[in-house]
């Protein structure tokens, strides 16, 4: 009978996203800074051979959808008991370097901001080793009401936990 | 012996992209504004029901290379004949409304402003019938060698076209 | 005032797809093939400079969309209205012949074979002037029950459509 | 100054993936079945809720891109190396049971044949705590040459590595 072998991605590299000067940003406090690691495949590049540009809005979704998950947070769950779907409502991103196939990035998400129904991110990814940002983003979302599309406000737990930025 | 049937993808409602107040997007002088019509189709949409956000980048993206082929410049050419390629260099996103599965788009494409080497896009996305804009962008992208993807002089045909902005 | 100016995509040239010896297909009685004109535009290719390989699959849904609508059957209409749904249940795809940026194809949507709930598609991709098959599908779908997802009789305005291959 | 937490995704529960009865796959030998866990995002879905059907394609090969690594077999590598391309052939997928957005997949590559200048994967894709298979595919991939895309030998390590399905 065979076994069966379960691969695990191995996460960035301790230390690998500590130093980001490069993105002139200044961390607040002490805060840890979420950081996801990416993969970048086939897929995710065009014929130029660098990473497709609207694909960095997906990798940030990531980052910030896991950044969700770690304080609890399932946006799955939001939406069929609360009826609950946080929506993007503005999205600013500079791509300052290209990254390219089989590069393995860390796609960070920091809260800088947030209101009763919104939320803003500023977002840069790396490639693993490389102080150099390759994309920033600065992305607002709002909570709205899965139905009706309108502002709703942020579920407590979730304000309880950005209150240091409000 | 079967006939062969060419579907044609019926365009936009002569006029249906002239009124354009709700984004208070004043157009310069008598210049057309470039239009392409695009439909939603399920790959285009994510679990909300609506268009999946980065999909909007793909959109303009479309709109743009139309736009540059209806001035005779094809990308693919000046990419191997001339090296050339563009690259998106900033993008803001404002998301107004959803659009949704089976919706029939006008993706807009106005030059605002050129440099040597760059071109700014105001870029709008409509419901077809509806002078209500979803979605707004505005897209700098610059012209580089496809190798080094260090900044090129953009091709004489072009400049010429865009002397207006300049 | 600036006027507005439609761009409408050029449908495939005529006849372009009427040879398609390359890929053995004969068509029953005289029934006419349903042809989607398709652009590959960079978010479809991948690093190796040609198409990715599973975007053949959307361009197909394209098509075999399209044809739907030819029919006069919307499918968000049927999904809102009836609360029906197609699925894919199974697709078999030979890749024979790389596309690449730019290339402007034609997708064509033929059925094969009818149930009382599914439907079977030969579908091919060609690129625009040339008679060798590039692309070869064979796409079992299946009419669901949007909320239950178990099979449901197709609509009665389809079956009367696809009378001749059940 | 500010630390850094990176977070770890989570792999697959240990044994998720042993019992895969369902699927009426037989492991030959004791060789080990590679899994890769992947989890559902909100641009994988489409408006039915579901995961489109064309993602997962990605998902398989996202799989066995990860295999060839396991293997320590960069594509990248061998492209810029030794000019070497893998390029699908055909794919057989079947489509048994849905997966919805927030799902935590397993998606396994096992190669089951290989000759020259191809391998045969069957690859299967569940629900991370669940028997049941939702998607089953038969891959058929070629080496080829990234120039002339012609039929070229594996390389040797691979041909070492895949020596008891020859």
């Amino acid at each position: 009978m065979g076994a069966s072998q379960t691969f695990r991605l191995p996460a960035a590299r301790e230390g690998a996203n500590l130093e980001f000067s490069g993105c002139l940003m200044s961390n607040k406090q002490d805060q840890p800074r979420f950081s996801l690691p990416i993969r970048v495949y086939y897929d995710d590049t065009d014929f130029s051979g660098a990473t497709y540009y609207a694909n960095y809005l997906k990798f940030m979704e990531h980052s910030r959808t896991e950044w969700m998950r770690s304080l609890g947070i399932e946006l799955d769950v939001l939406r069929r008991q609360e009826g609950l779907l946080f929506v993007v409502r503005r999205a600013e991103i500079d791509y300052l370097r290209p990254t390219l196939y089989d590069d393995r990035l860390t796609v960070t998400a920091e809260l800088r901001a947030a209101g009763g129904a919104s939320l803003d991110f500023l977002q840069e990814i790396h490639r693993e080793a490389e102080a150099a940002c390759c994309c920033r983003g600065r992305i607002k979302i709002a909570c709205v009401d899965a139905r009706t599309m309108r502002p709703r406000r942020l579920p407590a737990r979730l304000l309880a936990e950005v209150a240091h930025v409000r």
